[in-house]
């Protein structure tokens, strides 16, 4: 049986409990904040309910929240850290884990904006130390990045990697540590231009938005923009860059960098969600996308991918 | 009754022809090559036939093949001209198109390389003609680019706008010419990151597409881009600026131009597709993807997207 142990309890850690707990996998979550430990029970009852997973009290059942750090790790093969962006925090916390934890238990972060390395650097358990990045919420969206430091150990990742696909995630492994890891950096870079497009006038937000959901985002939710070009020209992906290679690659040239993400495009991307203006309406939204998410998951999943 | 003319009924004009007789639009449909012309009628009732649409007959029934240009133009509110992409070839036919339509008749073109200046200026009717580009297959796929060129009137754009959407595509309206419109310059930004990615060996050809499509790509299918920023922070836009501006502007800063579309990557990409390595193989995968395309749109027309 496979143990885990979440660290951090909120948002994310939470998700990540009912990712391992539905595949199965005795959970142990910990929280610095007795409050949000407190809370954690009726969360993932209620996150289950609105994911409409069957069998909810049996998962709910296989997570215990536990009052220490200390136990939460007992027998735990993978610790799950979820606590704040925050490299000062990050790398106290991996110091207490790495200190704590039984030699063997692999000890991964959901850090989106640190490397590894930033916060494992010289710990006695380095190699077991690595980077394991999910899309927001996990438990909907199944992709998770692997990405070790410069002493990550392959061991380490091939017993990561196991786990999450035994988990029901998909698990990507990056070579080396990059900042933005892949998924930002492909993010990034779209959103720049898009941001740039929109601040110039030549299309609004919401023909933007469309531009995507109704065209590009399509493909992109079942198969990847490789295997895209590939299916692109009659002859493959030679064939693709012969063909489109260089106008594509005049767009990327002309493409916007880091001055597109400014307060003005920020401005004109909020007026255009005029629903959407505190708080509470964008909690309301996220919800309505959480269940979007599970809709689309349980859809794709019902298809033959042909791989 | 809306009256369209196909002009080019290539792959893309006959998937144009099958959206707007679906629509109950009248079709009359004329190409340049006579067997293109006489395989017109089958194709057409093959593209329904895999597309699972309801009352085949019907729609295959407004379609009319013309033998001649004139005759397909002949009271037609709008010409879809999908013809080859060469500069030299499309002055021609517009020329052709602007001495034969009557005057109140729309000229567009599904061009993806080519802004309507370059094949429109100097024609006497110059303001009536644009670009309408599509993804292909438009069938499956509803977004419809939009694009005038500096003397293009408004009034045209008002009523093509008007018939795409009456045709049941997502018209999305460019306020001005620019190279790539919006689609293939979002396309091009995260190609040249990704094949950056994949040549420099951080992530797999699979990796790479494994993010995108498990990841990514999955709030992309239903939500813009601009929507998912507003919904990734608490406080909306301008709190994602505040937060993650500054850190995506950097990934972007660093994000890769048109280097990246190199023979090599190329090389590593078509080396991950084994399977895909003659054109029967990728015609073979194009009719799956277009499977997919149909059943992901069914799922998102059945789903409430709140707006």
């Amino acid at each position: 049986m496979t143990r885990i142990a979440i660290v951090g309890a909120g948002l994310i850690g939470r998700s990540w409990a009912v990712v391992f707990a539905r595949a199965g996998m005795d959970v142990a979550a910990w929280d610095a904040e007795a409050t949000v430990l407190a809370a954690l029970e009726g969360e993932i009852a209620a996150m289950l309910r609105e994911a409409g997973t069957p069998d909810a009290d049996a998962i709910a059942a296989r997570v215990t929240p536990a009052t220490t750090m200390e136990a939460a790790l007992d027998g735990a093969d993978l610790v799950q850290e979820s606590g704040p962006e925050r490299i000062d925090l990050k790398r106290d916390l991996f110091a207490r884990l790495d200190a704590a934890a039984a030699p063997e238990t692999i000890l991964a972060s959901s850090s989106s904006a640190l490397v590894p390395s930033l916060f494992s650097d010289g710990l006695a358990g380095a190699a077991r130390c690595l980077v394991a990045h999910p899309v927001n919420p996990p438990h909907l969206v199944p992709v998770v990045e692997l990405c070790p430091s410069p002493v990550t150990s392959s061991e380490t990742m091939d017993r990561a990697e196991a786990i999450y696909r035994d988990a029901g995630q998909v698990p990507v492994r990056l070579s080396r540590e990059i900042d933005g890891f892949v998924l930002n950096r492909l993010q990034a870079a779209l959103l720049a231009e898009a941001l740039r497009l929109v601040s110039e006038g030549v299309v609004s937000v919401e023909g933007l938005d469309d531009t995507v959901r109704h065209g590009l985002g399509r493909r992109w939710a079942f198969m990847g923009p490789m295997e895209t070009i590939v299916l692109n020209a009659p002859g493959g992906a030679a064939d693709y860059m012969l063909r489109y290679g260089p106008p594509m690659g005049k767009l990327a040239a002309d493409a916007a960098g880091a001055e597109a993400f400014s307060d003005a495009a920020a401005a004109l991307v909020a007026a255009a969600f005029p629903a959407l203006a505190d708080p509470p309406a964008i909690r309301a939204r996220q919800a309505w996308r959480d269940g979007e998410l599970a809709a689309l998951d349980t859809h794709l999943r019902t298809r033959s991918t042909g791989d």
